[in-house]
């Protein structure tokens, strides 16, 4: 089909050209007998003028209907500045109608009125706004800056398969009944894992692959059913040489899609001192307000309260905030002070405000005034700011106050948004507590390597055992988890045995992928970095259906396709599976 | 890990250099006091020497260990022309046995004659013979360069559902149960074709996707469950536009990866022709001897047998080879003649050979002088040729004739190997004949379009009406299919009409798709490229298993990790669906 022209590329250079364009009907507009169409396409909108000679060959065309026309560019009388192509039209001189259209369900230009769930039953209807399709050509062109970056550094993307064995750790996979073999079963991977340590073991040396995962978790906002992952896996290396290909993806992202330089090597923070400082394993620090810990200031205090929570064991932290302390009146201090005791088993918030000089609030009595003071002074308070203090079991009051960090920032914009942030936290713990099963648990994967110094606190200090476990973080959000693996068969033994699987046990559960690590593994280890996560980033928005073509809904409905759907019972038949009774009376 | 060097890359330029390298032991030969060492690596092996001083440290190295050796490189007193480095070798100083390695189940060097099955069960030893490795790096390449022209050609990588929705038409779907709708199923998409035409009726307009697409089929040893399509799809487009972006993107594969100069535009051939002329719609043009129809020299014969094929609708089709005629004994051509009758329902096969300046054969005795002097005029024979000839109804003698000359031609290597040779079929029928459900069906899929010329054929004569469909074939296989798309909603109302449906029925099985057709539906097409396909070609493999790093058996099982598998019965319960009774006493 004729066309010569992108819609929305039209300029001012191009008046007295004679163009060819095709589109959609955005918008119509009669003025006496003039006709003004906005005629849209992928690049954008441009203003078509139909004159009273070609007035009548529009007189049906409604929005939506799909147009090709020949006409001369002119430069408009009235220009648009909000419109790229605002200083031009285009005067009909042929038209072509291509296509009618119904009345759509939604409106294109701006639906945002529009309940999302209507406008993910006519997603495609959605996805002809502008803002969706850009976000979908920026998630292209992240994955193939990705793709180039790899290859220049000599991985290769090697394709891992989706129909795949059922893991026995993790979230729950979703599973696919074979019908050559009845009553077994694939499983949807919920990362490739396996696949990709199994090729460091064949040699490859360099993975990687934008690859599908599925988890079949329960409801929540920001995940769907089925996600990406941009996965790397490389041999004969230290977290050295895999931050190195991460920073460079990321300055090669940034560069190229943001403009922004960012520097040659990303901030490392281990996890421990990440927690004391931001009470968090996922930091923002597009702002400071860092939690201190003042314990000791009160090493001989006489406020019963925090005299006992240090001899306990626990730790006094605050965290300090400037030119905001008149907004906290009584009433929005108790509702903070709900919020933490609720969220994060701490027994209670304290502040202190300086007003006018002096030193105000809920411990401004108990407290004396050298406490008062070494206070004052480790913020440096001038009037108007206001400390926040916790005394509790360490973890407890970090948490607590990371997360007052997080929600005080946001509620008085003290984050700069102009800024990206990116935060290595390295030397996660190789292990947590599970309440539950009464024994500690891997906290990555029971495939992720000890710190070398740390291997002898395996069994003597699980607690204390740190992984070569590592995140990146975003401003905030996680973006990628990784780790340098155990390449050892003697440490791996150990690792099992410290939580509480014997070798039996665990070729029962891990099988031919321990087997292969008998014959000659290398040392390595990978990242996992969540496509739709920096898509969002880079798209500044928090909705990932934003970024994701078809997505589902929250409770993993696709309403475009009505699916998951009803299949005949012939298809059950030969699959050998059948829905248990009580179930499809529910349906 | 330091490591200056790739092993596979040294040359003689590197004498005197002090590198390290690292990597597996491909192979280990002591003479005397020395050792020698095959060190591997994914670019490839270089000898190591270990002399007296450094025997000791690798004396209990064994095949797969991993080693990491600092040394210099020396050139070789007895170079080994068969080995990249054969010239060079390296004197180890230092040695550090970064892991060790029990004795592997399969030699990795040459495991030819190991059967196929316990290389699939090792798979990740298998992955480390150098040409299953070079074929997995062929792959990421062709996918690379196939994303680069498509970018720059203006497509955009729209990712689309694996979780998607049952289709009611075509192969078995693969289905996923839900957990949270029990009683509900996904289906694993059998290709993107209706997300991407539903990207098109968003305004993509030009969209790819390296797609992976499931097809629950029987076995075939040419297939996996999983496979991978470059999907690709087009707005406002006609036949000339897809296939120049298919040309140029098979222009730049096989100018980057064999510096093969393909032609600007590929051979056309509409489906008709080519039947006729190779009884084939994916014929192999790296050889000539085409069908020829004879019917014209047999207007008058008195042959009963060929008189009466002509006059109940027949043709008489010959086909001719050069200088083979002597291995074609009485019983060979029984044999080929028992081959055609079985697969391609013909009633017999005919021949005539050139000996000694004489025609002989089956039907040398039954025609006229004239006759045979006709055929051999027809295709000029010399001394110790042979033409075979089919006289039947068009459809059979044109496929027998086909299946006869692919044949012909592998048995007697007329195949010149070192020629790529593309064609483009086109203008396949609309509709194909379902004896099974006495109706005609859609050929391609419903929403092919038919030729413009052809529409009103859709009642009257639905045997001959065209369509839009078309396929690329290389060298003898189908590589990719695809057609111009139906955008007018009479038009697809009229075609669901020619195979019987009414619109009520077509709602019912194509539903949200349908109605998403009447929101403004630009002009579409494209194509479906088999990666697989297109790698095996290139890696000159008849084994789709050499291209696919974790392939299935041809009966569809994962040998290396034993999958599909049986799951515990809580995942079920929570799926609310049960294996019936007798397909668990079954296994």
């Amino acid at each position: 089909m004729k066309r010569t022209n992108h819609n929305g590329t039209l300029r001012r250079s191009d008046e007295g050209k004679t163009v060819t364009l095709v589109g959609w009907v955005a918008k119509r507009r009669n003025f006496g007998s003039l006709v003004f169409i906005d005629l849209r396409d992928r690049s954008g909108i441009c203003q078509v003028v139909f004159d009273e000679n070609m007035a009548e060959a529009v007189k049906d065309v409604r929005s939506e209907y799909i147009l090709q026309v020949t006409g001369v560019v002119n430069l408009r009388k009235d220009p648009n500045p909000k419109l790229p192509t605002g200083e031009v039209e285009v005067l009909a001189k042929e038209v072509n109608i291509v296509n009618t259209a119904e009345t759509a369900p939604i409106t294109i230009a701006d639906n945002t009125d529009t309940s999302e769930d209507v406008r993910l039953k006519y997603r495609y209807l959605d996805l002809r706004r502008k803002p969706l399709q850009d976000n979908l050509i920026l998630r292209h062109k992240i994955q193939m800056i990705a793709r180039r970056v790899l290859d220049e550094e000599g991985f290769v993307e090697v394709s891992t398969p989706i129909l795949a064995r059922s893991t026995p750790e993790g979230a729950r996979d979703y599973l696919v009944p074979s019908r050559i073999y009845n009553g077994r079963f694939w499983a949807l991977p919920q990362s490739p894992q396996i696949y990709k340590q199994l090729l460091m073991i064949a040699g490859m040396e360099r993975y990687f692959q934008i690859a599908r995962c599925f988890r079949d978790e329960d409801l929540r906002a920001d995940r769907q059913p089925e996600f990406t992952q941009i996965d790397i896996e490389m041999s004969f290396v230290e977290e050295d040489d895999v931050f190195a290909v991460v920073e460079k993806l990321m300055r090669s992202i940034y560069k190229e899609l943001k403009d922004i330089e960012l520097p040659e090597h990303f901030t490392r923070l281990p996890w421990e001192e990440c927690m004391k400082r931001y009470g968090s394993d996922k930091p923002d620090l597009r702002f400071g307000n860092e939690i201190h810990n003042i314990s000791a200031i009160f090493a001989n205090t006489e406020f019963q309260v925090f005299r006992s929570a240090l001899e306990s064991g626990g730790e006094i932290d605050a965290i300090h905030f400037s030119g905001i302390a008149d907004q906290y009146s009584r009433k929005t201090l108790d509702k903070l002070q709900e919020f933490l005791k609720a969220g994060f088993k701490v027994k209670a918030l304290a502040w202190l405000k300086k007003e006018n000089g002096a030193l105000t609030g809920s411990i401004a009595k108990p407290l004396s005034d050298a406490e008062k003071q070494a206070i004052n002074d480790e913020f440096s308070m001038q009037d108007n700011d206001i400390v926040f203090v916790i005394a509790d079991k360490p973890a407890a009051a970090r948490t607590a106050l990371g997360a007052l960090r997080v929600k005080v920032a946001h509620e008085h914009n003290l984050i700069d948004h102009s800024r990206t942030e990116f935060l290595w936290v390295t030397d996660f713990p190789m292990f947590e507590y599970s309440e539950e099963e009464n024994r500690w648990v891997a906290a990555h994967h029971p495939f992720t390597a000890p710190k070398a110094e740390d291997v002898d606190k395996l069994f003597t200090d699980p607690e204390h055992c740190s992984s070569r476990a590592y995140d990146l973080v975003l401003n905030g959000y996680e973006l990628l988890s990784g780790s340098i693996r155990i390449h050892d068969q003697d440490l791996q033994e150990k690792v099992f045995e410290a939580i509480g699987l014997t070798m039996e046990q665990a070729k029962e559960k891990f099988g031919f992928f321990l087997e292969a690590f008998r014959y000659g593994t290398p040392p390595h280890g990978g990242v996992g970095i969540g496509l739709e996560r920096l898509t969002m980033v880079l798209a500044d928005t928090e909705n990932i259906r934003d970024v994701v073509a078809f997505p589902t809904t929250n409770s993993s409905l696709d309403l475009m396709s009505e699916s998951p759907n009803y299949v005949d019972d012939a298809q059950l038949e030969v699959l050998g599976i059948e829905v248990k009774d009580n179930k499809k009376k529910e349906a």
